[in-house]
C-alpha cells in the first residue's frame, strides 16, 4: 500500500472553476494522489460564474500538501491582501514538494512570496503583473522551473497536471491517463491565444477587460509592496 | 434586455464533473444563456472522484430547457433505468430546442427514447452500446444531427460547448469565449483518443476496462429493452 501524496488545492470565492476542476480530473486518476480542496470554513464556495463546489477540508484541518495547487479567477484579486490566506499558502509551501498554480493563481503565488526569481506562466491578459514580484514572465503554456509548475490561462489546466503527473509518474501513466480522458483536443477555430488569435480579436478583448485588469494590477501592486516591507 | 435561453444540466453521484464543468466554463461566458444545474434535491451531488457541487434547482423546480445538457461518467448507469430521472429527461425535450450530452451522457439520452434514429458520439470505450438504441454511433469528437449534439469523452466537451456557442451566437463570438479561456490547447502528448493511442495502451485501458463495460453493457441491454415495451 502505497501512501498517497496529499494535493491540496486552494478554493476561493469567485474562483474561476474550470482552473481547477481541470486539474482535478487529472489528478484524481492517479490512486497515488489524494485531493483535498481547502477553505476557511466548509461552507460551499461560489465560483465566478455561479458554481458552488463543497471544500473538502479547512485551513485549520488541512493535511500537509505535498503538491501545493492555487487556481485563479476574478476572485483572485480577494486573496492576494487576505493574511489567512497567504500565510496559509506559505506554512503549507514550507513542507510541499510541488507548488503549483493555473491562470492567475500564479500571482496569489507571487503575492505570499513563493514565486520570487522563479520562471512561471498565467492567464495571457495579467501575465505581465508577475514582474511586479520578481516573477519571469514566460508566456507559454505550461512552465515548469525546479519545483514550481504553472499554467496558462483556464483550460490550460488540462495540459498543466498531465504534465506534473508525467514528471511524477512517468509519460506511460500520463499518456493513459489522458486515452481514459479522451484528451485529443479539437478546438473549433484557432485564435486561442493571443499570439494566434486576430489581432483585433486581442485588441478588442483587452479592450473590454481594461477596468478590470486595471483593478488586478493595483491590487498587485500593493500587494508586491506589502512583500518588499 | 434579452430573455436569457435556460440551460439545463443534468447533475447526478458519480457523474464525471469535467463533462460537465468543461460546458458549464463555455455556457456562463455568453451572457443570454442562464445555466441550471439540476438533480432530484438540493443536496450536493458528489461526482465519480469526490468533487461536491450543489444544485441549483431540483426536477420539481426546474424552469423549461431550451437547451437540455446530460454529462457522463460511471454514475450514468445509475440512472439509465431511473424512470424520475427518464421522465423528467423527455419532459424537458419535449420543449428544448437543443437536446445535449457529453461523455457517455448520450447513452442517457437514448435510454430515454430521444436518440432514436439520430447520429452520436459517446466516450470511445462505450460508442458502440449507441447502437442497442438504434442510435448510430460516429466516433468523432463533436456530432451536430439536426438538434442533438453530443461530444465525446470527458475533455470533448469544452469543444462540444464552443461548437454549440457558434451555432447559437456565431463564430466571433465563440472565439472570443475561446481566446477569454485560453483554448489553445497543448497536450504534452499524442494519442488523447483510440485512433491515435498506440494500440498496446488501448488494449491495456479497454482490459482494465472490461468488468465495467461488461455491467455498462447490461444495464444498456435492459434499458433498450424497456424503451422497445
Amino acid at each position: 500500500m502505497v501512501t498517497p501524496m496529499n494535493v491540496v488545492m486552494l478554493l476561493f470565492p469567485r474562483l474561476t472553476q474550470l482552473d481547477l476542476t481541470g486539474p482535478f480530473e487529472v489528478f484524481t486518476r492517479f490512486k497515488e494522489l489524494k485531493v483535498h480542496l481547502v477553505w476557511k470554513t466548509m461552507d460551499p464556495v461560489t465560483d465566478a460564474s455561479g458554481l458552488k463546489i463543497l471544500p473538502s477540508a479547512t485551513f485549520a484541518d488541512c493535511p500537509q500538501a505535498d503538491i501545493l495547487f492555487v487556481p485563479g479567477g476574478p476572485g483572485q484579486m480577494g486573496v492576494m491582501e487576505d493574511a489567512e490566506t497567504l500565510d496559509f499558502l506559505r506554512r503549507q509551501a514550507a513542507g510541499a514538494q510541488w507548488i503549483t498554480s493555473v491562470c492567475t493563481g500564479s500571482l496569489v503565488l507571487a503575492a505570499a512570496g513563493l514565486m520570487t526569481g522563479y520562471r512561471a506562466t498565467c492567464h495571457w491578459s495579467s501575465i505581465d503583473q508577475l514582474a511586479l514580484f520578481g516573477v519571469t514572465p514566460v508566456a507559454e503554456r505550461v512552465v515548469v522551473d525546479r519545483d514550481r509548475v504553472s499554467g496558462a490561462g483556464v483550460t490550460s489546466g488540462i495540459d498543466f497536471a498531465l504534465t506534473l503527473a508525467a514528471l511524477l509518474f512517468g509519460e506511460e501513466r500520463a499518456r493513459q491517463a489522458q486515452l481514459f480522458m479522451e484528451y485529443d483536443p479539437a478546438p473549433p477555430y484557432s485564435g486561442g491565444s493571443p499570439a494566434s488569435a486576430p489581432a483585433e480579436m486581442v485588441a478588442t478583448v483587452r479592450e473590454g477587460l481594461k477596468p478590470f485588469l486595471a483593478e488586478r494590477r493595483a491590487i498587485s501592486e500593493r500587494a508586491a509592496a506589502a512583500l518588499r516591507r
